[in-house]
């Protein structure tokens, strides 16, 4: 399908260039497509990168509801879910290579898709959260509400990772410093650091 | 003395109208002085803006010191901590009344003083979890580690919601809101949510 090609295409140059760098002609040329078709398909660059965006999401919903599914304790798939999250948030900063300031200024493009995403995110972790209360595996609570804080922790974390870098090189160094940060903080979040 | 007049005007300037809006002038005009006398005591509005800032941080962490040698249990301590540094928060926030993006673009100018102030928090929470340790009330683990954990969260928590408003107008409900996440998140962190 056109729109496959499409999207693989400019998610390689993306991914490559970051967002600002590249342009529709070069996404064109790598499909063999005039421009002018291109845009019959994504009329405008940041239509392309929503696209992108949104294709990147759904993959990681499904990751995220095959976890759901997997066998093991809550506390496995709540670490698995944290690496994975943690993947998507790397992939979304490659393809943008964008520095922090930038990207809050590109946000308001995203917000439809990125509260869509959200809402998707939280109810499949509450799903998780619900399920570990059923098997006994974590305590009675309001699993809805635990989600929400465990998202806004672990969204806490990122930005403030992010924040602190200064050029546009969010490398893998970094990557694995934020992620033992949060399985760390994670930890505590399970088990609670008082004596019981 | 000359220079906590000056200091108590210019808290009393910044806080009323953010620190964007407020000149070298009015301040002077406020202490009945002249515009030379007052660069003589502070070179720039920024160097003012500094020791105001330095100030309260004085006073936060002496608001610390005394928590730390209350009677009460850890969990009340930490809780107090959290409280009493949202309040600081709110200060700051109130004093430069920018917006986040223009507060990431002043942040240079206090990388030293921050340090120095991120030091001192870090090693009286520190010392609260080691006596937590010591009094049995906490597990045994590494009271250093634990508290860049829990500083990183709320750090973040506070991030987050900061970035996420979009005028300069970080209301008392936004606060509250904000204190309310903090500590349910905290109770999280010491109790856990696993079952024993």
């Amino acid at each position: 399908m056109k729109e496959h090609k499409i999207l693989d295409a400019a998610r390689k140059r993306f991914a490559y260039y970051g967002f600002s760098k590249v342009t529709m002609d070069e996404i064109a040329a790598d499909v063999g497509m005039g421009k002018a078709s291109l845009y019959y398909y994504f009329p405008t660059k940041e239509d392309l990168f929503k696209s992108v965006i949104a294709d990147e999401q759904d993959q990681f919903i499904t990751k995220l509801k095959r976890i759901q599914h997997t066998e093991g304790t809550v506390t496995e798939k709540i670490q698995q879910y944290v690496r994975e999250r943690l993947n998507h948030f790397k992939t979304f900063v490659n393809l943008a290579k964008l520095s922090f300031q930038a990207m809050l200024q590109l946000k308001p493009l995203f917000t439809d898709l990125h509260k869509n995403f959200s809402a998707r995110e939280h109810e499949l972790l509450s799903a998780i959260i619900s399920d570990g209360i059923n098997r006994g595996e974590l305590k009675q609570g309001q699993p809805e509400k635990t989600a929400t804080l465990i998202l806004h922790v672990l969204h806490g974390l990122r930005l403030r990772k992010y924040s602190l870098i200064k050029d546009l090189h969010f490398d893998d160094a970094l990557h694995e410093q934020l992620r033992d940060e949060m399985l760390q903080v994670l930890d505590m979040l399970l088990d609670g650091i008082c004596v019981d």
